[in-house]
């Protein structure tokens, strides 16, 4: 274990790989192992930054880290990356299947990239992603990249894990057609409308001036020039300009104080998250018996009243 | 009270109303009214049929329901809507905000729209919409149309809700662009393309062999002819065989006993979410000054360890 632990703090890509397994474990005993390595190294939760990429399956998520990490790389940043997705309990993925992807930055050193999870119930699967940046902030990595599917509940584990939120748009017109809810329009911090190339070009400068208005109603005194971005993750050009906005942000978060208080908010969001999570096994395991004397009832095709429930969890 | 009762018996939609307003209260003496309602009118709950209708912001949910909602109102069918939108914590709705919708169907005599509650978390919305369903049920609603927003964790709670699961997809080339995921193409029952009209039809087309062959994958015994359809609301064109082929299924589930087996699994599903959520929220309220010291502890600045967290529970 000492030898685990020391390879996770040496940018061992094998060792943080187990450790980031023993997180996901569905066995408490070894969510604890991990969860003690990151106890004995608390000093450094503070470092790295955090950047959470969302958006619609298709809008290019893949392609977009695997360009933005390159380029942060070329810049000697060490860059891990991990991925949820909130989709199906009976089967994961796209049904294209998974590809191969991130070829080019997964061949580069000091690149750890880490895949979905299969998701589990009561947000369980944010829960691990927040201990899986934990170790990676332990073991040293500059940047954090998480690429989450932007749909559905997901803005709250989104806004809970990261320090800026970067959301991926389709160059299209219309703003249903984005399959993007105002909600999480509300929390990004950058929005990028993707594959601004080739015939979808201007599709991309119509659907920024579109993305521009949408914001603006939302967020009246964001700097729009600094936050909205059309881009080509086949072309790259301009990464350089979308990455300077990052870091003016990240770093007037840092001046206001704000980047650390947030920080703690998402701390304790996550904390609540795995205390309920704990109450609930504790007291499922405790009571299961009594549980099953009404499942059994209902078996047979009895109604089960709410005030039947609350008897049956206080008596 | 009786007097609500008795209105929501006689399908009087003001009292049914008022009845989903308490399922939908947050305060648990509200919810209770509403529950021991369907207690009492038990016996009603294995009727009518419910059916989801399911897929991305902008495939046209609303306009599809609107068609089949008059249509099978024109059949005398008395028709009741519930819509679900697990989306936003911040504020609810799409970019483009509330428009009026369904005008022609909600003009009609018989028929009860409710639009989505605000979500919270747990699942709990679902909860109130399964309880929802059994209100409208017992009112005498012969058909039960849930609309969803098909993205995300939905699937569970769509499969847990309806009959039978409808989605409806994009004229659009390429499994991805549809923003679906493969397990929510694994629980429909249906596949509709809509907009198959106008400059659409062609990409309707087009996109149903694409969908063909993807279904084909999945479900190789599904019956293809009489489970994918391309469909207009605007032309209106098919909805009889659409509807026979929904109808042949349902009856072939009744036949077959999977119909009321599926309909006491889901009874289960929901009775477990309410009965989760209910004991945590009793140990949560029970155990609240404990929860707070370590609460505390967090925004000191303390990283507090799944063991703490463990003890906490269980001392």
């Amino acid at each position: 274990m000492e030898k685990l632990e020391e390879g996770v703090l040496n940018k061992n890509i094998a060792a943080l790989a187990r450790m980031v397994t023993f997180n996901e474990s569905t066995r408490l005993e070894d969510n604890i192992i991990a969860d003690r390595f990151i106890e004995q190294h608390q000093e450094k939760l503070d470092n790295s930054i955090v950047l959470s990429i969302s958006g619609i399956p298709g809008v290019g998520k893949s392609s977009f880290i695997e360009a933005l990490g390159v380029y942060l790389h070329s810049l000697g940043c060490s860059i891990a990356v991990f991925s949820i997705d909130p989709s199906s309990e009976l089967t994961q993925g796209s049904i294209l299947g998974d590809k191969t992807r991130m070829t080019e930055l997964s061949s580069l050193d000091h690149v750890f990239i880490r895949p979905s999870p299969t998701s589990n119930r009561l947000g369980g699967l944010g829960i691990n992603t927040h201990k899986n940046i934990e170790l990676a902030k332990i073991a040293g990595y500059d940047i954090i990249l998480v690429e989450t599917v932007g749909v559905g509940q997901s803005e709250t584990i989104v806004k809970n894990l990261c320090d800026a939120f970067i959301l991926l748009l389709m160059p299209a017109s219309g703003d249903e057609l984005q399959g993007i809810k105002k909600g999480i329009m509300e929390v990004a911090d950058f929005y990028i409308i993707h594959k601004a190339d080739g015939e979808l070009l201007n599709a991309a400068k119509l659907s920024k001036k579109e993305i521009e208005n949408s914001v603006h109603l939302l967020k009246s005194n964001l700097n729009i020039s600094e936050s909205i971005f059309a881009f080509s993750s086949v072309e790259k050009l301009g990464l350089d300009i979308i990455w300077k906005s990052i870091m003016k942000f990240i770093d007037t978060k840092k001046g206001n104080k704000t980047f650390y208080a947030t920080r703690i908010q998402q701390r304790i969001h996550w904390f609540k998250e795995t205390y309920e999570r704990m109450m609930l096994m504790h007291y499922l395991e405790k009571g299961k018996e009594k549980y099953k004397v009404l499942e059994d009832e209902i078996k047979a095709g009895k109604y089960i009243s709410l005030n039947e429930i609350q008897e049956n969890i206080t008596n």
